[in-house]
């Protein structure tokens, strides 16, 4: 049960921003520029990061959602989602996503812990300023949309198939389209 | 040193604003909303929870520049504004804020600390869903833009004098008007 009264039906965000679409605007802008707004990273790496940093805060909607999204973006890959989220460093992706996904993990205990050595190493792996920024902001947006979530005690079904077909229609009609 | 080529003289979260227009258009409209919007929550009160959860999260340029705007709404009390982060229980505010920062505080740490009890102390203290709603977007969002300010290492001036008269304009003028 949700801690406030929020519209019924709506899993995970879609509740507190049909509650309150004064701040779901710029919410919904927010995620859709990142994650798929002009970039030299795809938006499947994009919804990879999220979906890293959602499961790293135990948030379940937003990494079922955002893993969805990224499945559906990288030719319907589940195996490839589910072991970013459980050992990037051994998963099948660039060791340039592998440097974006350890600065988005430290993001994700605190912006201080990100340190030059993290940097270096995503330049040395061809990173540019925007791409390290957008990782950055990714994480820290991802920190805020999981205890978002979280925090107000929303309701996440556990069906994977709501989130396969849910993800399906985000990736084709991105975010903020329907509450 | 910041770990991109940000703009240069702009302390904190302005360098990446100005670096990146697309994602500083959402950032700032949300938090206009939050802090700045119709509320039953006073400004003061709504800049004293980003205050809060910025000083929780160590964030030194988040911390003085909404603690500068709180004491400006606040008639120029620095020390409520001292005393709210470093013991809020025993600062002069009312029983309800006390309630809503104890919400903050707990999804500072991860949606999932905030519980039935910490809902119902708010709400016995006279606490509406929207402002319990309001008070844990703030606390997320703040989670956010403290990554995204320390996760780049921007520049954090030290002079209290320069956060007082930032946030004097700020308090006036909004966020998001000026880079």
């Amino acid at each position: 049960m949700p801690y406030i009264t929020l519209p019924e039906g709506l899993p995970g965000i879609r509740g507190p921003m049909a509650f309150r679409p004064e701040t779901a605007k710029p919410l919904n802008e927010l995620v859709e520029v990142l994650l798929r707004g002009p970039s030299t990273l795809t938006p499947g790496e994009r919804e990879l990061i999220a979906t890293y940093v959602s499961s790293q805060n135990d948030c379940f909607f937003c990494q079922s959602i955002h893993g969805a999204v990224a499945a559906y973006h990288l030719g319907g890959n589940e195996k490839l989602v589910l072991d970013v989220k459980q050992n990037y460093q051994g998963a099948e992706v660039s060791g340039k996503l592998k440097a974006l996904l350890a600065i988005a993990g430290k993001v994700q205990q605190s912006g201080k812990q990100v340190n030059k050595e993290d940097i270096e190493r995503a330049r040395r792996e061809g990173a540019t300023d925007l791409e390290i920024h957008d990782t950055v902001l990714i994480a820290a947006a991802f920190c805020m949309y999981n205890r978002y979530v979280d925090g107000l005690a929303t309701w996440q079904p556990d069906d994977p198939e709501m989130y396969r077909a849910r993800g399906a229609k985000t990736a084709q009609e991105g975010y903020g389209r329907t509450p």
